[in-house]
Formats: C-alpha cells, structure tokens, sequence
C-alpha cells in the first residue's frame, strides 16, 4: 500500500478522517506508524496529499490530511477482456488498475469457462476490492470502471462500435504476421483473449469491426503476463 | 502447459518418451488427450517437436516425438533481482522464464526480508519447478540459471564487474529523471530492487559500477508487474 486511498465515508469533517479494518491494519502491521508519522493518502477519485496520525489505536486510525496533487495520466486505452479464471482475475484487475487503465469490459468468449461467470470474485464489492489494491500499490485514486459483458455477439455487434468509436483498435492474436505496434499514444481498444485464444469466429467478428490483429513474438504468455507487455509496449 | 517439456530421463529410446506424474495428469486432465492424439513437446534444453500419444494409462503415457524446431530466441539479459516475498518469487521466476530471461541473479538488499532467504521455494527443486512452468506456457525449452546472492556488497565488488562486463548496465528506481529506454536490444544488466526500493547505499554502488538509473513514470508497480514492464520496453 504506497497510498492511502480515503473513501467519502471515511472522511468526518474537512481535512479529518478516520479509517478502519484493512487499511488500518496494514499502517499499524505493514507500516509500522505511529502517531505524528506521515502517510501519503487520496481521496478516491480526487486529489492525493499527505497525512499526519492524530490518533491511533487497536481499532481506530485518525488522520489530519492536505490534498494538492493530481492523480498520475491514466491511459488512453479500453480494456477488452475475456474473462479469465478466478485467480488470474484477481491479480489482472489489480494489474489493470495499478497500470492507469480507466475501462475494463470482462467478456464473454467461446473459451470462457462458463463456470467463471459465478465466481465471487465478480461480485462487484470483490473487483471493487481488486482495484482499490491496484490502486493502493500505483498510488493513483481513479476507480476503473468494469463492464461485464456475458454475450459475446450482442456486446460486438450493438456496442462495441459506439464504445470505440475513433479509437484504434487491436487484437492480441498469436495468428497474425503483425507485431504489436510500439508508442502509439493514441485512443486504443485492446483485446484480449482467453487461456486457449480467441476463436476464428470471434477475430472474424472483431476484424469485421475494424480490429488490426498483432502478435507480441512466438512465445505465449498468461494474461497477467500479457496485460503489462502490451499495455507497456503501446504506450509510453 | 502449452509444451510438454521431455527430461532427459524421459526419453526412454530414441524417439520414444515416457512421462509421469505433474505432466500426465495436465495432459489428462486439462488437454483430455486420448491416445492417437498429438502433442508439442520439447527436449529440456533442446529442439521442439510434435509427439503422437501412443499409450495412456492412469500412471504412464508414452510418446512417440519428432524434435525438428529450435526454441525462440533468448532476451539478452541479465536480471538481478532482490529477492521477493516467496509467492511473489513464485510467480517472477515463472514470469522471467516465460519472457526469455536465460540469467537470473536473485540478490540481497537491504529491504530484502532476512526470511525470505529460509524459504522453501529457494530450494533448487521448488526454483527448478517454477522455471519449467514457464518454459511450458511460452513454449521454449531453454532453462534459465538462477544465481543466489546473499551478500549485496561482495557480489556487487566482486563477481557483478565481470559478470556485466560489455554490456548496457540499468538500475529501475523511482527517484531519477531518466525514463527506461525502449528498443534498446542490446545486451544489458536489469537490476530491479525489493518492495520499497534499493537504498541510496545500493544505488550509489551500482551507479559507481556503471548502472544508469531509469524510472517507469509515476506508478509504482509490484516486481511481478514491473518485470514484464521493462523486459517489454527494453526489447521488441
């Protein structure tokens, strides 16, 4: 945890907050603060600063805090996602948001094991969690938003051309002569397939939509993997 | 597993291989091969083929394989990694593997938890493993060497100079006003510290030993991530 991110609820009057549970423990266990240290804290989706510990004890965390500083650039990119195994979810979410990306759609595709649908951790306290802890690490404090889209032809046909609407758009696919590109810096729909790939009937479709294929070389790489090589080797 | 890699003791006649435990039960289970069905597979070490499944027991799968194709190409690097917490090792060493990385030097800092070096993933079995699961997601057959380092000072005065000597030496570290190059596909030393950084002790010695500081923009990843991040961005 590099910063404290500060939820509304936490805050008890301006410039004052007090903070709980987990983000209590980790100071207390992790950071090993005590009262008059500083931490840098955020407020989610808002400024970041500094705080000093006014109070703290076993279940109590209190904060005088100053916010001055933006949040880091975000990305120009939206992430199309199939939706990976529970686990690999987990830390690609928290990938995902530690890196600056902003839009996250987990889809459906053929090779989705349709028992991931009902995993936990799709709830949306748990991905909240995920990227609260991606956040935490990369000291950013903009909330992704994530999209769940259980229908692969309805999502392709009715709403992704809106959504990418004047972005460039790639797919990662390991069946193309195209090497993903470097520095585009440009607005970017990427996506992503599953363990397996993405079936020739879904590059077909998403070609069909406007989406270059790239490759990233002749070795194959986990998606959690895969998220920080692309998203690094697109934008610098 | 997107290559059954074959151990020497595998190979039960020219041609012929005989496999057991981990691997059979993948090739079982996750693949759901029967017999007559063909596999990648490659040597530890050497070439890379296709295998027929000629015999599929609850205990005992036997190959017959043809080895025809050299591994992908190697990064030209040297990782000299603080040693990460044991879960964390896990999956970095998967990772290095599964990028091309052929040396790896897991090292002492300062802020390098004395416990981490009592863990048994440190063991060269438990290392072993890991590197062979990321041989078999990128599909390569080439396994990396892992040095341990327990002593920063001695390794950096002593062995590092040779070791680095004629090639690019760089340090990731936040506080520098450098960004890490891209494309630069020259032989280089990477050294990536421990959660909290290297200390300036550490970094004013590498430094006095030839490395030039870089950063990765304002986000502070977690090594897992960091070290696609940089292999990705130095080499194309």
């Amino acid at each position: 945890m590099n910063l404290l991110l500060l939820e509304p609820e936490d805050i008890v009057a301006p410039g004052r907050a007090i903070v709980k549970g987990r983000r209590l423990t980790h100071v207390q266990d992790v950071h090993k603060a005590e009262i008059g240290h500083t931490l840098r804290v955020g407020e989610l989706n808002g400024l970041m600063g500094e705080a000093i510990i006014t109070r703290l004890q076993k279940d109590v965390l209190e904060l005088d805090f100053t916010l001055d500083t933006e949040p880091p650039s975000s990305l120009p990119v939206t992430v199309l996602l199939a939706l990976p195994r529970p686990k690999m979810l987990k830390r690609t979410l928290q990938t995902l948001a530690a890196m600056g990306v902003k839009k996250i759609v987990l889809m459906n595709t053929y090779r989705v094991e349709k028992s991931f649908w009902q995993s936990p951790w799709l709830k949306p306290e748990a991905v909240r969690e995920q990227l609260i802890l991606g956040l935490e690490q990369a000291r950013d404090t903009v909330l992704p938003e994530v999209i769940l889209e259980k229908r692969f032809k309805p999502f392709v046909e009715d709403r992704l051309p809106e959504m990418s609407q004047g972005m460039r758009k790639l797919v990662a696919h390991p069946k193309t002569d195209e090497l993903c590109p470097s520095d585009i810096n440009v607005p970017t729909v990427l996506a992503i397939g599953p363990e397996g790939g993405f079936i020739p009937y879904e590059v077909e479709r998403l070609v069909e939509y406007g989406f270059e294929c790239v490759h990233l070389g002749p070795r194959i790489l986990r998606v959690e993997t895969a998220v920080p090589v692309l998203l690094s080797r697109l934008f610098h």
